[in-house]
């Protein structure tokens, strides 16, 4: 087993140095958790089913020149990423109105939006994440304009894309959230996509029936979040060969 | 059976008076052609197959808020569109070599691009659609500069999303064509996609097996075509309930 140095424990993931400098390892747990942390619980096969989604996704926006910082999975929970300076924004893109934006607005959850509307909250737990303004971003430094609009391009993208892979499979993007972060290529810098797509940074519902796919399973008790991740992994044919955990690396500090 | 005014008939498709000013009736017949329709043969079923999968891409587009002219299906053969002025040109993207791009580069089919190449042929069969440059669009009156801006990210768009839909069942999306046209909203004028997405206007993968799924399959003689067509519909849960064939509408003059 792997030896590594934790950087960072999260919710979902714990970040080691990864064999390069440059890298990190990602580490899938089972933890789920919902509401800025208040709703906590572990769920079996979470972590692998999101390892081998976020691949899967992260493989196919690079192919379609997107960039990631996704490098190669390593085994059923970890993978292999280029490290980057986090932009401390959560990048939410909604097609149709749901959670937040529905209860800020008052508007039906499920209701089409006249067109995709990308929306940025400062990345911060202690503040529960408040949703601001470019005006905001800018004023603070988080991200310079050129920035915001290579943010706001690689989002659309996304989205486009996205879109199309659910749709394929019968499931509608109701709703994600990116990462972006900096990365230095020589003198020069560019902003890739980082952190992880996966059911639990999307809202995916069934096209024909409504069935909610992802983690308002867990956020709103509607059932086993397992068994719905694993509906998603099996539509788009990612379904882990041996779906048996692992144990987490030893600690070396 | 409809009484329909035919207004054109072209080497895949009739179109037909619509049943309301500003809207056109698709035909999709089964005739097949390659090489500027040197070679010629009939299909059984590939025009229901297209009539039902350019619905689907048509409509999955729509979803993202790319214009396109798609209306309805009405039967199966036969979709109600908007009608557009067709901008003269074939726009066809690609994402590996493949075509008539390996021929005249000389690079090998199935080379991955650095990045999607866009280009551009003038629609017209006795010229044999030559390749043309956005110099002969302008100066020609073809388009206009705004035009290409729209129509270059329009074609960059459909690529993201039909990558998606395609990778998500197991198809590399090696190229396509599309066709754009314009209409008016009062004094506004806006280019929507037209024409037809189909295996006939695509270049399609299998992923694993590297197995033709489009038009090549015909024009170099590598199995049967429909069921080529059938795979790529069914992968998408696009298969027609009946596909028995309907006759052609009786025709008024
Ligand atoms: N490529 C990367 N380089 C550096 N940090 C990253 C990268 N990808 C994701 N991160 C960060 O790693 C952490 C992932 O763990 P997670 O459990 O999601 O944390 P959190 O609870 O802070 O959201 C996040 O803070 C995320 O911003
Ligand atoms: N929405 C539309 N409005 C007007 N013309 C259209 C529309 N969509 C497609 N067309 C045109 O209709 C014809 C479709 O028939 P097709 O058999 O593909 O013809 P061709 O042999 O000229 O390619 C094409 O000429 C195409 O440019
Ligand atoms: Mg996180
Ligand atoms: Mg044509």
């Amino acid at each position: 087993m792997a030896r590594r140095k934790k950087i960072y424990e999260g919710k979902a993931k714990i970040l080691y140095e990864g064999p390069e400098p440059g890298t990190i390892v990602q580490y899938f747990k089972d933890d789920a958790t919902a509401f800025n942390a208040q709703k906590k619980d572990v769920i079996e096969g979470k972590g692998v089913l999101n390892n081998r989604l976020s691949e899967y996704f992260m493989t196919g926006l690079a192919q379609i020149g997107v960039p990631t910082h996704f490098i190669k999975r390593i085994n059923m929970r970890e993978q292999l990423c280029r490290s980057c300076e986090i932009i401390p924004l959560e990048i939410i893109v909604r097609n149709y109105a749901a959670g937040s934006m529905s209860t800020r607005l008052g508007i039906e959850e499920g209701t089409q939006l006249p067109r995709p509307i990308v929306e940025y909250c400062y990345k911060d737990d202690a503040l529960g994440d408040p949703l601001v303004t470019e005006e905001y971003i800018a004023a603070f430094g988080w991200a310079s304009q050129q920035d915001m609009d290579d943010i706001l391009s690689l989002a659309l993208r996304v989205n486009d894309y996205l879109s199309g892979v659910m749709f394929a499979v019968g499931i509608k993007l109701v709703d994600f959230k990116i990462e972006v972060g900096r990365v230095y290529d020589g003198d020069f810098q560019r902003l890739i996509v980082a952190d992880e797509i996966s059911p639990d940074s999307c809202r995916l519902w069934d096209m024909e029936t409504g069935q909610k796919l992802d983690k308002d399973v867990f956020r709103r008790d509607l059932g086993n979040l397992a068994d719905a991740y694993t509906e998603v992994a099996r539509r788009l044919g990612v379904l882990p060969k041996n779906a048996s955990p692992i144990t987490k690396p030893t600690l070396i500090n």
